[in-house]
């Protein structure tokens, strides 16, 4: 256990509600050995813009981050849901640290090239800093990362947290073991979108790949399973899709949810 | 000078004009040394408060930090300005780290007691954690401070910067040589407020004793003056007064502005 580390990512309502904040992160603080907390914004930054009256400009259903957009994320992602988070852990003496790309240098990015679509100040990451994650970890700090990464050239950008996870475990599984937990409202994958009950256990590469061709798959899973297949084929042991709840469980019950394995 | 760790707070119109921000960034970057960064708000807070619609609650000339407010100067402090003020040392190959309080735990605070004026959520310092800053400095790490600290019950609270920066300079006082630098827009300790040249090179406590009954020092300046002799007494070597632009010449003219000592 001593070279594990966990990084477990959270996103939606979970970052929305304090009352279920609260119980995530008294979970999280308990969980064993080292770990890692990413997150994501939630809709708290649509609610400031729209109370800001700053016009979201979306393309094919997603969010560009214009300036003012940007700013936006920085009060809300860097700011208030991150330190809200580091408090919140401290008081559980949970030792966390609340991070962005830009601090430490730990994860490089640039901005999205404009074509086809401008999504504005968008980050693609290009580097992550493990020696920065090992080195905390080995002072048993939890990092704690919002979803903003830097240029190097002063520009902060806004970075999707499933792929900062992803990046995080790739670049430190050649110092540790490593797990990915990304936690989510359905409790896994499903077999039927409809039947929250229908959780699949396991699913394994030549699985997902029969899943796939007899199309057993809901269509906005694909991106999500194809990129946790290349971050286990990249160096990460094991990849997990579950509920937020079952975070309490992870050190009891680790076959929560859905598993991912080569 | 491998002992010397120099703290500077800045407030005011450099965190509040982004070039002037970015020439004191500069500055301050190519510094020799370790050092340590406290930033104030700045009236961003206020108008972000006023945008909101938050109505400002005020006794005495000073904000009360109401639930809605604190949220505010989080974003702001802890976001916005603390991530922008990262994200351009890091562009000038300064090694940041943005903090607050929570983080790490490095300085706990307890609320103000309500009598006899309730100004909220606003924390007195009740300790700083001195091995934190060390390991930071030791790892070339340069701390970038907001002017957040946290109850370690889950609860962040606003927190005078200037205090911090003190709070900080005399923790460290035990494991380096420190020195205090408080910039902001005038040029120094003026001998007559109205004339900006009049810079009192050095004020010893003697001579602040002597000023004060002959009423020769402004009002304002008083429990600032006060503030800078508590910290020498408590073990920091030099406290200085000066104008942001001086950062360029901390390291060849160690003279600008005021210099107070024992």
């Amino acid at each position: 256990m001593g070279n594990l580390v966990r990084i477990i990512k959270i996103g939606g309502k979970v970052i929305e509600e304090a009352d279920t904040l609260s119980d995530f992160l008294e979970g999280f603080a308990k969980l064993e050995g080292l770990k890692i907390l990413v997150h994501g914004g939630g809709r708290s930054a649509t609610t400031l813009s729209e109370k800001l009256g700053i016009k979201a400009q979306m393309v094919d259903g997603r969010r560009i981050t214009d300036a003012p957009t940007l700013e936006v994320v920085i009060m809300i992602y860097g700011g208030l849901v991150n330190k809200t988070i580091v408090a919140g852990l401290q008081a559980q003496n949970c030792n966390a640290l609340g991070i962005t790309g830009a601090d430490m240098n730990c994860i490089v990015s640039e901005q999205r090239k404009p074509e086809p679509i401008d999504f504005g100040f968008v980050g693609d990451i290009v580097s992550v800093n493990a020696d920065v994650f090992q080195a905390l970890l080995h002072q048993h700090i939890t990092p704690v990362i919002a979803p903003l990464t830097h240029d190097k050239k002063g520009r902060l950008l806004n970075t999707n947290a499933d792929t900062i996870a992803a990046r995080i475990a790739v670049a430190i599984s050649k110092l540790f073991e490593v797990e990915l937990y990304y936690c989510f409202e359905k409790k896994g994958v499903l077999r039927h979108a409809e039947e929250d009950e229908s959780v699949i256990p396991l699913i394994r590469e030549h699985d997902f790949r029969a899943m796939k061709e007899a199309g057993t798959v809901a269509g906005g899973m694909i991106p999500k399973l194809d990129n946790a297949f290349q971050t286990l084929n990249a160096g990460v042991k094991k990849v997990c899709i579950l509920n937020h709840q079952a975070i309490n469980e992870l050190d009891t019950q680790p076959s929560n949810g859905t598993t991912l394995c080569l």
